[in-house]
Parts: C-alpha cells; structure tokens; sequence
C-alpha cells in the first residue's frame, strides 16, 4: 500500500514559482493638531515588498519560503514545507499563519480596504512557528494547530510561548451565491512566570505609528480568543462580518478583562460581470479576476465598499480606549494582478491613549492610497 | 478605444527574469601615516550584491524589485512598478533614480572606474520612493518626477521631504559617434522645521569609511542643484563629462553656499573592434559587448581609461575641504557579464575635514581592484 | 590557441538555478536545574532558512549567491564567482569555505547529526572572502587559498585578517567501499596589535545560547590549526573520524595553548540498498537517495548513526572546559530533498565555563528533532 496517492499528480513532480508583492501606500491622518505629531501627516511607505519562492518536491511534498523586506530588514511571513499526500488533507510545518479570523486568513493581497479589521491588529494576529492540519471537502473546512512564536521573537533565547489554534467553517452555496459561515477559538500560552501583552491599533493606515486606542504592556499568563464569520458574495455584491474576544488571564487576584472587536463589510461591483471570488480552501475571500481586463481591450473591474469598524479596548479596569470607524473605499483592478485602491476613513475615539490637549475623545479623518501588483 | 498599444506585443504578456549582480574589491589607500587610520590599509569588501527579478504583466505593466545584500543587510534598490502603454513613455512608480546626473543613471556595472565622479556621493545622490515619467524619441531624452525619501528613511516616523526633478538630453549623431547633450535640475525640500544635510566622498574607493572632504552636518531647509553633461562615444574612444552645483538654502540670515563637482573623462579600446555602447532610453553608456569574447576564443575586451575628478565643498563659511583626483583604470571584459578593473588615482586634498597631524592639505594615492559579473 | 576547453559543455552556455533550504529545529536540553537558565528547556528555531542562486556565464565562469535569513537578518552564505576553464581545476573569489575540516566542507544538508562535531563552531569555522584554488583528479583532491575576514565582519572598518588555508585528500576505493584519507593546515594573522580569539562550543543543539565551555576572550595575534580525516563507506555501512589541533599565538611572554577536539561516527542504514554516497569533488560525504523513495511506493531510507565528540579547551593556563559527548540518531529520508532526523546525546562536561551551583562538572542529555527540505 503506497502513502502516495496515485490519483496526485504532483506526487512525483518538481514544481518551483517565484513570488512577489508590492504595495505602495500614501496616506494622511487628519486629527486634532492639539496632538502635536509629526507622523500624522502625509507619509508614504512601501506596505509590503515580498519576495519569495514555491514549489512541490516528489512524495507529495510542498513548500514556500518568502520574507517581506519592505522595512529595509528581514522578514520571514510564509516559511514552511507541507504535504498533500492525505486526500483533502494538507500537513503544514513551519511558520504560516494561525487561523486566527476569516480575514487575517484572507491575504492582503485581497481585501477590500488599505487595513484589516482593526481587531487583527490589535490583538497581535501575526503568523508563528506551528504544525497544523486542513481538512476541506465540499462545504466543509476545518483546520487546526499547534503553535509556539514568530520566528523573529524565536531568536531571543527564553521560553518560548504556546498555543493551540483552531476555525471551522461551513461554506454552503446559498441564494445564488456562496455563503460562509465560521467561528475560530484560540488558546495561547505565555510560559513565562511574569509576561505582559500589549493591545492596540493604528487609525486605518499604516503610514503612521500613532496608535489612539493603546492598553499599553499589562502582566498576563495567557490569551484565550474566539471569533465569529459571516460572509456571501454573488454577482456584484459581497457582504462580510466577523467579530472576536479576547481574553486575558492576568496573573494573581487582577481581574481578567475581555476585549472585543470586529466590522460588518457591504460591497458592489461597479463594473459589469465582475464578482468576488471565494476560496473554499481558506475559507475566505480571493482575488477579483476582471472579465475585462486593461489587456483586453476593457476597463478592468471598479469595486465600491464600505465597513463599520469596532475595536474596544476598555474592560476589567483596563483602559486602552475605544475606536469605531466607517470607511469607505474605491477599488480599480486593471488586470488580474494588478491594483490600485483610495480609500476614507471618519473615526471616532473615546478615552483615547494619546491625548489631543486634555481630550481623550475626539474625532479624525484618514485618507489613503495604495497601488499593488504580485505575481 | 483600448488603452493597450496594440503593436507592444509585450501587452499581453507575462515575463520573468532574475537578476543579481556581485563586485568584489580590494583598494588601499595610501595617505600621510599621521592620519592614523585603521580604515585606510589594504581592505577588502563586496562592493555589491545584489539579488531581484524583474518582468512584466499582461496590461503593458512591468516592475522589478531587487535589494542589495553586501553589508549583510537588505537595502532596497530599484523596487517599482511602472507602465509602458503610451507610445515612447514609461511610467514608473516606486522606489528609484531621481535622474540626478548622467553617470548616477548609467549602471554601476558600467562605470569606467570603480567608483562614480565623487559630486555624486558627495551630493547624497540616491534611490527614492518616487513617481516619474520619461519620454524618449530619436535624440530626444526627457525625465521628470517627484520623489519623497529613500524608503529606508521612510521607516523612522517623521515628516517626509519630496522634491522634482527633471533631466532632459539631446542624443544626435555626430562625427561618426553617440553624442549626448543634457543637463538636469532638482529642488528638493526637506521639510522639517530644522533638518540638517551633510555632504562628503570617500577617496576613490569605497573599501575605507574616512573622508578626506566632509562639510559635517550644516542646517538646511531645502537643496537645489542643477548638472551639465556632455559625452561621444564612436570607434574605440569615448569621452565624457559633467559638472553639478548644489545649493543649500540655509534657515535663517545664514549664508547660502553652492557647492560644485565634476569630471572629464576619456577612453579607448586596445582591442580591436570593441566599442562603448550608449544608451538612448537612459541617456548614458550602456554595457561593453566585446567583439571576441573568451568564450568564443577571444581574449575579450580591454579599455584604458584617464579621469580628472574635483569636488569643492568650500562656500560661504562652510569648509568641507576641496579634492582632486587624477585617476586610470585598465578594464578587462572577458566576456558580456564578467568584468575585471584595476585602477589607480592620486588625490590631492586641501582643506581637509581629516587632519594629517597638523596639516590640511596632503596627497594620497589610491590602488583598487574589482571582480564583477551579474545576470 | 583557446582559452576555453572545447570539451566543457558549459563554456558557452547560461544556465540558472534557485537554490533554498529550510530546517526547523525542535530541542531541549537537561542540565542541572542550579544552572538557572532559561534558554535551556523545550525551544524551537529555524536552524537554517536558504534562499538563492546559483549558475553559469559563456567563458567557463559560474556563480552563486545565497544567504541565510533564519534569523531574521541576511547572513550571507556562499557568495561567489568561478572558473572551470582549466581541467579538473575551479578557481573561486568571494565569499566560501576555507577546507577547514572535512564535516565543514559536508553541506549541513548531509550531516548525520543535527550539527557537526563540535570542533567545528568551537574552533570559529565560517564561510570568508577569500581567492582559492581546487584541484581534483581521480583519487587526488588538494583545496588551497587565501582568505581574509567573514563580509559581514569586513563592514566594520578596521584591519582585515588573512590567512592561507590547504587541505589534501587521497580518495581510493578499498574494501568495496569509498575510503577517504585527509588533513588540512591553516595559518590566520588576526593583523591587530591587540586582537581577541574565543572558542566555545553549544551542547550538541542550536537552539540554546547557552556554552558550558567556552574560553572567553583571550588576547591572540595569530592562529595555525591542522586535522586529520579518516572516512570509509560502503553498502549501508560508514565510518568517520576527525580530529583538529587549533594552536593560539598569543602576544608577549604568554603561554601558546593548543586546543584539541575532535570526532569518530558510524551509521547504519536500516533499510535495503541504501547507502551513504561521497562526493569525490568535495571530499565529504554527499546527499542520501533512497533506492525506494516514498513517491514510487517505498519508504524511503532510514539510517542509524553513532557518534563520540570530544572538545578540549584546556590548555596553557586557559581553563574553558572539557566536553565530551556520546550521541545517537535516527534518520529518516523519504524522498531525495527531504529529511526527518531526530537525535540524542549525553554530554560529560568538566571545568564548565557555566557553574551548577557551585560545581564545574556536571552531565546533560539533549534530544533534538529536524524538519528538512532542499532545492
């Protein structure tokens, strides 16, 4: 009996395909000039440059390597190898991301706004050094893991953290078009005696480093969270939701705050024939394929959206502040593998991290750019 | 009416290609033992190495992105996307050269010398995160962008400066041979409430961190500076020159200096048939194709080159000190993508921002050698 | 009369090759809890994360350039350019091995533990820039070159070292089986008035920082080291062994010390008509192919290995500590470029450089486990 599934056939193929992604983004943060920094302003930056390779190795083998260098420094994001020789099953070891919500799972390549949700963010969603396992057949994706840290936080030579990780999803086609429905819970370690966790968010861009809502460093033992997803997208429509807690397990009689994030998404296509794919192997949406492209003749597909956004960091005598925003955002794809996105964000900040004078409540507006390819 | 060319065939069309390049030196300089640097002796380093891809995407869109690894870091180099849809037109956004002189565009694969005329190190000439559109027909060469900061700047989270600039160049025919007319003019705005810029070169090699000349950081609101360029290339000689003033407006009733570069330089082949190719769509020399490579049974190409550099970093109460170099280099292209280069420079310093124990003003005399080859 | 040999295929030829390699290291270390560290316990690493390139260029010259960003940084690795244009000869300039030992020049790909006897990192072995040529013909094989300091150390802007480094092996067939017997001789000027050497060596795994021996800093103006090679494989047997001598000149009147470390291995290949393979043109054992890879049905091969390590820094009034290491492993290679090996070790440490408490003597046990892939 051969481990090999003979019906595979990558099982005895080498395959190897170089990777990139560029996003270069300009923004600006108008905010009460009380504030007094210089990095609210009008900035650019290159949000991500990736670099990288995949490929399959014979024995059903799989692998990728790939680092974003866009801070003049290395950073490893997907490094692993996998395997595929289990039908419907995919066996992952390496760094990769830790199933933590339907968008952080999403690639950034694909969303519809410059950010993800707030709440990604702020509660540290960042791919670690784990073994998990996939299972997606049909309408069904489960997919868990095991996971200790980032392999940048690897190198300092302490105990290393960690946690277990799962999401399922039940992805249905629905009213003509394909709906998800999905939940993930999370348990995450310290394994230190005294360790502290730090929760906070930028305002919609990440040109600055100015950060409203902040719980700054708290003692913590460990993280639980758990999060909801609701998704469908048909035709030129696409709605998306989700929302996640997170709880912190503070040591000795501190109490133990729950904090709470998440957005509701509306958007359409305003080009004809254009939809929003969705990939039932991530459970998540994927990338918009313009049925006509700029090469073809066409205009490429337009896309408009618009999000609520919520992130609440005051609970259990922390007070990190609130954030709420509605956003909204214009989308040009030209080609398949190309992008430019604009898009605005009103903010409202309560008992805020940084204060505006003696305000700790005010108001802000974000406006940004961003242009993209990847292949 | 479609926005593809449809006589570029590359509209259509997925391309790939890496790229890399590798320079090994080895240079010592030889100055007044007084000084009593460690840096100045014989030295060794990689000049540059460089690993990226370039290619394009379906929709007339191309891009590259490439960093430099030698200094056991990552420093992006070109990273941009750009647009070649409109006929004798690219568009080019990210990170790039700012056209600031004819042998700061030219490769540094190509250079007649190990090192560029020393204005243009000294002038802090550098890729920036920019967006740009060139116009190249016939003889007629144009550039013009704008530009904020090197995206390594970019990271710390202050104010960004921006600047424009522009560069034109007549390429006609002349005597037999490529001739090049051109010049360039820039304004570059710091924007900071108090910045300072610093201005200095390195003598004749880049293995050693001591600068002869160095006008240390002076405070400035804003830089202009604006460079003539003249070069021919025909048969086996070639001849190039160029000159640039910078000009820093100074905050304040501070005096305004202008400070000047500039070389004249000429070439000849001792092989038979072998040329200086010129490059029209960059306005500056192009890559040494030698008529009989090695691999062909040739001996490949070998070119004698003289060079007269200055730099006065001396106006207005500023003394960075004045250099003069006389230099030669012999170059051996082997074949298209493997270059060896010996040169020879002696450097007259006066002024110096180094002292030789008491002294301003000494000779020095510097020996280097490079190996090369990139893809 | 052609430089070129007609003969060499490649003489006219481009060619180009990704090169990666990935290793995800799990261990942990039991040591007397009085040491109190907590680098010690369960920890997780990428070992090695490789990404690069490697080919060839018209006139018999060849390159690769690759560097390892395991930890987050660019490490270069092998960097260079070669000739293979004279026969059985490559000349190589940038950055390479020294033929420090026979396990040095083995690619970490191969080694049958998950790191190399201990000698190996006590002694500083690293890739440096260097010129060297290798020679290799039938039964002979004689590496010799000159080198100066690692590239990431020339950055900083002092003297470099140099040193001239040979090896020499003789490689017959004997007993049905590859023998191979070796030595090298170096000779390092630190080119310092005042320069430090180290020697210390990790217990038997990466992922700890911790050295219980470990010289510290002591003042050295050169070193010379020299080693000897035994190696025999045949059918699913091989043994080897090595041992180096690494001799300090120190300045003015103080004592030379002579330190000694070394190793002698044998494996086993438990499955049918494996067996190790050796790379006549490097000297050192090569890359495991199983006879009955997973992707046509087989399992792959499994070898076991033995292995006794001794390092010795005493010596001259230097007291770093005494190691001596018995360890096992377990290989598992289920198809040619992936590798599962899981290993253990008891250690035997005497004058640690790292106090139980009080005591200087004390034992360890290791156990590690490696995830591996290569292209």
């Amino acid at each position: 009996e051969a481990p090999v599934d003979p019906k595979n056939p990558k099982a005895g193929k080498w395959s190897f395909k170089p990777r990139g992604r560029l996003q270069i983004d300009t923004a600006s943060v108008s905010a009460p000039s009380s504030i007094g920094s210089k990095s609210l302003g009008l900035a650019s930056e290159f949000r991500r440059a990736y670099l990288g390779v995949e490929g399959t190795i014979p024995g059903n083998f799989g692998y990728r390597i790939e680092a974003d260098i866009a801070n003049s420094t290395i950073d490893p994001t997907d490094v692993y190898m996998n395997y595929t020789g289990i039908k419907n099953v995919v066996i992952t070891l390496g760094q990769h991301k830790p199933f933590e919500s339907m968008e952080d799972t999403e690639s950034d390549l694909f969303t519809s706004f410059m950010e993800r949700g707030s709440f990604n963010t702020a509660f540290g969603f960042e791919r670690r050094l784990g073994l998990s396992a996939q299972y997606q057949k049909g309408m069904i994706l489960a997919q868990v893991g095991v996971f200790t840290d980032n392999v940048t936080d690897l190198n300092t030579d302490s105990d290393n953290s960690y946690s277990i990780d799962g999401r399922f999803a039940l992805q249905p086609r629905l009213l003509g078009g394909q709906m998800h429905i999905g939940g993930s819970a999370h348990y995450h370690d310290l394994n230190e005696g005294y360790a502290t966790v730090r929760y906070r968010a930028r305002p919609f861009t990440h040109t600055t480093d100015v950060r409203f809502v902040d719980t700054k460093a708290i003692s913590a033992l460990s993280e639980t969270n758990y999060g909801l997803e609701l998704a469908w997208t048909g035709g030129p429509l696409h709605f998306t939701a989700e929302s996640q807690w997170m709880e912190v397990n503070r040591p000795g009689g501190i109490a133990d705050p729950t904090f709470n994030g998440g957005y509701a998404e509306a958007g359409l296509f305003l080009t004809k024939g254009d939809t929003l794919p969705y990939r039932m192997n991530e459970g998540a949406p994927g990338r918009i394929k313009p049925k006509n492209p700029v090469e073809k003749g066409g205009l490429g597909a337009v896309q408009a959206n618009l999000r609520y956004d919520w992130l609440d960091l005051n609970d259990a005598g922390v007070v990190g502040g609130r954030q709420q925003l509605v956003g909204a955002s214009l989308l040009w794809v030209p080609t398949d593998y190309v992008r430019f996105l604009l898009d605005y964000g009103h903010l409202w900040v309560n008992d805020a991290a940084v204060l505006a004078g003696t305000d700790r409540s005010y108001n802000a507006d974000v406006v940004g750019m961003r242009a993209q390819f990847d292949f």
